[in-house]
């Protein structure tokens, strides 16, 4: 084994002592190994290991707790949090009142819809969610997202009847989609969306609302509908005329107490949530409308809330199982579809408050819904005369914060592929619409995967003088070469989609060695060791491609030697016949081990020359 | 540097002797960073690098030879390769003709285009291509694709005029992609589509070619024009009654007979390639379509025809440029379109038998088309009466070459998603069509990629006894686990793709470390290393899951320590300040020597407890 003293005969028929072998794991059958990788895409957070060895009544307890979330914390519910939940509670319906108003016009919806769904899906989320911190409503990204789209189908001003109907329609199929992703634990689709492309989709549209808001601010009545900056500047500078002074006095004014003080108001009829099950269209093409509408909601709003969600959960070390908070979002969803509500997730600068005033468990969502239905059966007559310019004014007020400079300056240095992902979106959103932005960010996202998959990274490496460590020659210029051997480390698992690349680059790492010994009279390169360290796994194609690098050594004299391949690297060549072609006496425990032998070898037949 | 002693202060304030240094490589900007990112993806095969420190006259040479390969062997050129490529080409010319006029009745063209099509291509490529052992003119696949992808813009019985412009069109469009994307060096497009794939779409394509010619073989005039398993079922079995024994006898026998011997037969009208650039569409819908046509035969040939060029070139030694490769097709494929042929490539079959043949130079591609040309002007009335069910056998036997059942069970083996990718390219062909078949493999691949992004392998590392290497405990069980310590490797780049599974995947680890340590009274533990060798690279949401995992481990009083960051690694942990935050003092050079700080660190605190 490992620490065994082993001898090893090469192929020119000398007896080397090697001192550890690369061990070829016990292999597993097809159902282990296909099974391995799904349990990795699906389970890797392991949301069944807290069952195992339990008894049958724990079992049940725990999966009722896993299904509903409140009936963790319930039972240690006691006095003090209810206080802490109240305070916070009450500050976050302060917040959420005039915003739902303001976001119901972006979705296009009446602005008594933005407070029902201020009013049902918080209730849901309280029972399914497992974020203590997040605060549950409409937000205004998919508000402008969902306004964007249904008007291409439907015109909100010509047909509010059926345009309401289709909102419902896409919130529903909203949630199905939400539930689905949980449910079938395809989560991990809103991780293909990146951070960078997330920060510069959020600064455009947030851009985007609030030059919307012009619309209001100015008074302006025939105001563009398209969403990009150029369409609303010419509505802006196109109707200097209909501009009116006491509107704009009263909203910048508003506008910057606002910004100094954080205020709220608002305007609405009375009455709880009417149920609106009956107005989906569960058939034909408005259908199809509202699920595609549905499908893109859904997931800028899962993103948007699991990042929240998580963000706050790091804050206070408890775990959230992403899969689990989509469910919950799906089921609010669904629920909100039933009950007038539109498309509610995770507001970020809401859960930042509510976090900030002490919030303790998802109770705070709950008088957050109460303060709401009090609105709703109360105070609704009190917001009847708000000025639109009031309402603009709350709206941009609370998208600015969308804007994170910070972040962004941040994802210039660290990386400027990451950056012009951020900066497409941003641009996308700004100057087209909020459709292609999100297009944008979302290709970009893959053209930097697949670049990075195409073009994985490799070096030649060196001995770090007085150990027996091997590293890039870039990045350690004081490593130095061992005469008559290449040593180049590849770093990524091998597969179709770079295995030419890396095969091209190993030949072209030797030219250029043999390039440099020809002028300098150098010893001329005899082995070349492939540290496969980094690789961790291999397909058909890389094996093809060694194979081929094989032949062309062998072609050029130069003997082929592989160093530290991992599990499934050394049970894939083994399985091809390649590790018996090449001869498992080449296949070694370290780079360092590779090179002691192959320079003994090299000693060894200059002697002979002699 | 390097080897220099250091002396370290830790968190703690005890100063620790340190061996070793994690270099900070000089910064670059940004020019440089985007630069040489670029560079790798479309230069990393380095084609100037041979004019580097060349005279100006040597310059313009090797730029004549770069752009015209074949100024590079007719210098070279003698008589004794000139009988060799004579005798290959009258070889692949005696394969060839037949399964033109074969391939022509897939592709719906005329059976003299079919001829047209292996006559100026092969010229165009021996004056661009590098390749010296590939054999041009159509293949199979991309006949079948083109017939099935135009027949459904014009009916080739009814309109077979405007069929054939459309197919000139798509040609031509097939050229300009082609040639574009070698010179924008984009052929690391044809990189996405996994050998695995290819090989289940050609069986797949195989058989569904083969099962077409069943309408001649079994003499049926009433065939389906969809090429699914079930449709060509329903079609043979359907008109048993139009059976004609006789073509069965023929066709059988001949198909025997081929397969035991391989000969050849045809049949034709007399002439050289009539010119055909007026009856290119270049505007309007039928422009369009042809354009989208000939993007995907665009592909699939490069697909085709590039790995053909590599395998041949690997075997005897002599590189191929892929880019340069891919604007030789183009230019061969729009002189094509100019010249009344369709798509041409490399095929398979033949430039094995010309590889077998001797084959020197791409002058028997002269050679064949001399041949061609031969027949086209002398031979065509020979081939009149000509059999379909001749024709028909003449196909099926060229294309159950394609099926590579040894191929299939090697994937089979070494990789069961590849399988998985490889059946399911083959099953779309087989039972829906082409196009499915096709777009099914790419999707596979594209998963693939992606959830070897998503899901990237970690390890848990323990010490081999008798030496400083830490290895993944799983492959080498004899491997030791220190006490206190957790060392945890990543094995890929760490982007947003990835950074969330990572951060729970490593608190996956350490939960099931703290539960076993819990049940057996073992030491809690203090420091985690993160070995980062393998990780390439790091974006914002690597930073930032390492700053959440960071505080995580902070609450629960253990240490986070990183060991041997690469150069961008490191770069970027500094620029993030994150490095700043962490203390350069937990970056270590090897995985050996942060355990034996930590090591150090565990016994100082517990001899001051004691």
């Amino acid at each position: 084994m490992a620490s065994d003293e082993r001898e090893s005969r090469t192929g020119h028929g000398e007896v080397v002592p090697l001192v550890h072998k690369v061990e070829v794991p016990p292999k597993r059958n097809v159902f282990q190994e296909i099974g391995s990788e799904l349990w990795e895409l699906f389970f890797h957070d392991a949301p069944v290991d807290q069952f195992k060895g339990q008894t049958k009544m724990k079992k049940g307890i725990l999966s009722l707790k896993f299904i509903f979330p409140i009936l963790d914390w319930i039972p240690k519910y006691n006095y003090k949090m209810l206080i802490a939940d109240i305070i916070s509670g009450c500050t976050i319906a302060s917040l959420a009142i005039p915003q739902d108003l303001g976001y119901a016009k972006l979705a296009g919806v009446p602005p008594v819809n933005g407070l029902y769904s201020s009013f049902v899906p918080p209730l849901v989320y309280a029972v399914f969610g497992s974020s203590r911190d997040i605060a549950i409503g409409p937000v205004a990204v998919v508000s402008l997202l969902m306004g964007t789209l249904l008007k291409q189908e439907i015109d909100p001003i010509q047909d509010p009847v059926n345009y309401l109907k289709l909102a419902f329609t896409a919130t529903f199929f909203c949630g199905i989609f939400q539930a689905g992703l949980g449910v079938f634990r395809l989560g991990f689709v809103t991780e293909f969306l990146s951070h960078a492309a997330i920060v510069g989709f959020m600064a455009g549209a947030a851009i985007t609302i609030a030059l919307q808001q012009l619309k209001g601010l100015l008074n302006i009545t025939n105001f563009t509908t398209d969403t990009d900056f150029v369409s609303v500047m010419r509505s802006v500078f196109g109707h200097i005329d209909e501009w009116n002074w006491r509107s704009i006095v009263i909203g910048l004014a508003f506008l910057a107490f606002l910004i100094t003080t954080k205020t709220m108001v608002g305007h609405i009829k009375k009455g709880i949530n009417p149920v609106s099950i009956g107005d989906i269209f569960f058939s034909g093409s408005l259908a199809a409308a509202g699920a595609k509408v549905g499908l893109i909601a859904a997931i800028i709003a899962l993103t948007e809330g699991v990042a929240i969600g998580r963000t706050f959960a790091a804050l206070r070390d408890y775990h959230i199982d992403g899969n689990k908070e989509m469910i919950a979002f799906g089921v609010m969803n669904l629920c909100g579809s039933f009950t007038s509500c539109y498309v509610a997730t995770g507001s970020f600068s809401r859960s930042a408050v509510n976090y900030q005033s002490g919030v303790c468990t998802a109770m705070s969502n709950v008088i957050m819904a109460i303060v709401v239905l009090v609105t709703l059966l109360v105070l609704t007559p009190l917001f009847k005369y708000t000025p639109n310019c009031i309402l603009s004014a709350i709206i941009i007020s609370a998208v600015l914060s969308l804007i994170d400079l910070r972040a962004a300056l941040l994802i210039w240095k660290i990386d400027k592929f990451d950056f012009l992902a951020c900066l497409g979106a941003f641009v996308g959103v700004f100057f087209v619409s909020v459709e292609i932005g999100l297009l944008i960010a979302v290709c970009i996202s893959f053209v930097k995967i697949l670049y990075n998959v195409t073009r994985p990274h490799t070096a030649r490496l060196g001995n770090i003088p007085g150990t027996n460590v091997y590293r890039n020659v870039t990045q350690y210029p004081n490593a130095t070469l061992v005469p008559g051997i290449l040593a180049i480390r590849v770093d990524a698992a091998i597969y179709f989609s770079n295995s030419n690349y890396i095969h091209d680059k190993i030949l072209h790492y030797l030219e250029e060695e043999m390039q440099r010994l020809s002028k300098s009279d150098g010893a001329p390169i005899k082995y070349l060791i492939v540290d496969l360290t980094p690789v961790t796994n291999i397909d058909t194609s890389g094996i093809i491609a060694f194979e081929e690098l094989e032949k062309t050594l062998k072609r050029k004299n130069i003997q082929l030697a592989f160093a530290n391949p991992g599990a499934s690297v050394i049970i894939k060549l083994d399985d091809s016949k390649f590790l018996a072609h090449l001869g498992s006496e080449w296949v070694f425990f370290t780079v360092s081990e590779a090179i002691q032998v192959c320079t003994m070898l090299l000693n060894q037949s200059a002697s002979e020359q002699v």
